[in-house]
């Protein structure tokens, strides 16, 4: 799987996809930059009056409802809607699924519509899982990772989406094995957004392959693999972000199979 | 005092208090980023459907209407009335004071909900005293600092808060003793949002410490301190955003010793 | 032309003209930081209640309508139209003209409030040329910079504004001889919102200077230089941003003069 992955990192290098986002005020230019750094162009576009030619304009969808409110997520549902009706590819970032009614209520609709992936870390798994009433074990039986484990398993069930849990082990649930990638560092986590900048990464690589599975294991793989590497020459968040920008612009074949760790 | 402060930024490191903001587009990212670097949990969510429960999800909450509008204005209130309900500590950045009569509106408002804590520049200062008919000394009469120290104190028997003026000297007027911070360098004024970030960490240090004079405290000292620290390794105002997110992050006792040059 | 775009970059330094900016969510945290790195003083406003006064208030205005909606294009307008009442120069950014009808519509509104500015890639300133039925060439005869030069040739001659191509070599189309400036590197195009910053830059040159063709040559030919000396001591794109804005705060004359490759 190694190889493949790294081929579809190539991909995205010189096919350059356009990805269209819809995502947070807070992120919106980390993951325009990340994006731009691993050779994608993003598109950032919210009207009403032009999602449906954006959509039709670009190789994959990314909904993220970190900073939603009621026009954003009319925007979001629109975006995803043309998306499926164009079978083209869309990832779904439920950032703090959970936390309040709203938010819930509006990731229920946006399910509804079916992503190819949706990608959150285990309390955002298990909440939408919960919250869409799948059958999930039940919240407080055991450690978190292997509840959110089966919570992404039975999400998968229920919309066909892959499914990946962002932690110090990222996961990845799909009809196909599960896999296991344990890059990163615990630095990347005082850096906002990077669990977005993973869901827009996964967009990407989803305009390059039709294998879900495979696009999220190489977004996953090449921003992990990136911010471990990035973290050894850092000093702090500050640098780690800048680090981390050139890292995927410049990461080289030998440096991503040095240091990936992945079971699958 | 100063033991006392670095208690303070141990206890936001170790408690990772959750802030809720409502805070302007320019700066988001920056304030996110430099909450995650103290060890805070930043909240960025402005939907009137959710914020009752965001607010009493989180510890405290920041408003800031840099790039206020109807809809966000809103936001703001309604928040701000939700954490008075709840005895919830909430701090004030007052952007653009007097320079439009529609922010000076919405600061009337805003100020009749009685923050917790207030911080701005001189001129914001003396803006938000002037337009809400607290006895000041009028604008031309003296040099600026002093005369925002007596809008200052002004401000603070009208409403409660503890007040923030930033500037060469950051002062700090309470019930208590005057306090004045020297410390921060003039490279900062290039960064934007450096005073936005101020107020954001003011915010986190009122989750962790009822004493609302010292919280405003260890904010401003933490950030000037990181800032003049990072400023001696830096080449211009780049390297100086991305030196400062790394010392708030990594920030040691002895430096903070060595480093404040604080008189209360 | 050398010694008075250098004299211009001193005049924004010492000046510190007020630059009214309503641009799009992506780069409103990159071109504030530019323009502070330059010596100016931004200010993000778009609610309609305040923006008769803003621009009142400021000394130019940039128009950027990347990530465009109903509330903000009505923001933009006012705020063109107001400029325009008051003689004030501004300048205008039509990020994605020719990707969907919206755009192009909104565009059309905001061309017929006479921009003092416009700057583009090659492609938004075909579209928008033929999209105003300027009489261009067509867009499929010849090599696209040559067709943009027409295009900007017919925009000018509608509107006229002073037109800017940005790429590898950026072209400055007005009633002067045509400015070509041959700085800049391709690293610049994988960090979001280099263009933007362009843009954000001519409006405060266009502050202290009448001479619009000057005003446009001064910002493209600091930012294009800033870029590729910072390239030159930068690993990617994450570096190549922050080294960037030193750069934009620390220039000097002679970098300037022994950088700088313009033909007019």
């Amino acid at each position: 799987m190694k190889t493949i992955l790294w081929k579809h990192i190539l991909a995205v290098r010189t096919q350059s996809p356009l990805v269209h986002n819809i995502t947070n005020y807070v992120v919106m230019n980390n993951t325009a930059n990340a994006l731009l750094a691993i050779g994608a162009s993003p598109i950032m576009a919210h009207a009403r009056e032009e999602i449906d030619e954006m959509v039709a304009l670009c190789s994959s969808l990314v909904v993220n409802i970190g900073t939603l409110d009621h026009a954003w997520s009319d925007a979001m549902l629109q975006a995803a809607r043309r998306a499926r009706a164009l079978k083209k590819p869309w990832v779904l970032d439920p950032v703090g699924a959970g936390a309040t009614a709203y938010r819930d209520k509006v990731l229920s609709h946006l399910i509804g519509l079916r992503p190819t992936a949706i990608r959150g870390n285990a309390s955002e798994i298990l909440a939408l899982a919960n919250a869409n009433q799948s059958k999930t074990k039940g919240v407080d039986s055991t450690a978190q990772s292997s509840e959110a484990l089966d919570a992404a398993q039975a999400l998968h069930e229920l919309t066909g989406a892959v499914i990946g849990i962002s932690g110090e082990t990222d996961f990845i649930v799909s009809d196909q094995p599960l896999v296991q990638i344990h890059n990163g560092t615990p630095l990347m986590t005082r850096v906002t957004g990077l669990g977005c900048t993973a869901t827009a990464l996964i967009g990407a690589f989803l305009a390059v392959t039709e294998n879900k599975t495979e696009a999220m294991a190489a977004a996953t793989a090449l921003l992990s693999i990136a911010g471990e590497l990035a973290e050894k020459i850092s000093n702090g968040p500050g640098s780690l972000q800048m680090n981390l920008l050139d890292k995927l612009y410049n990461l080289t074949a030998d440096e991503f199979d040095n240091t990936l760790r992945m079971e699958s």
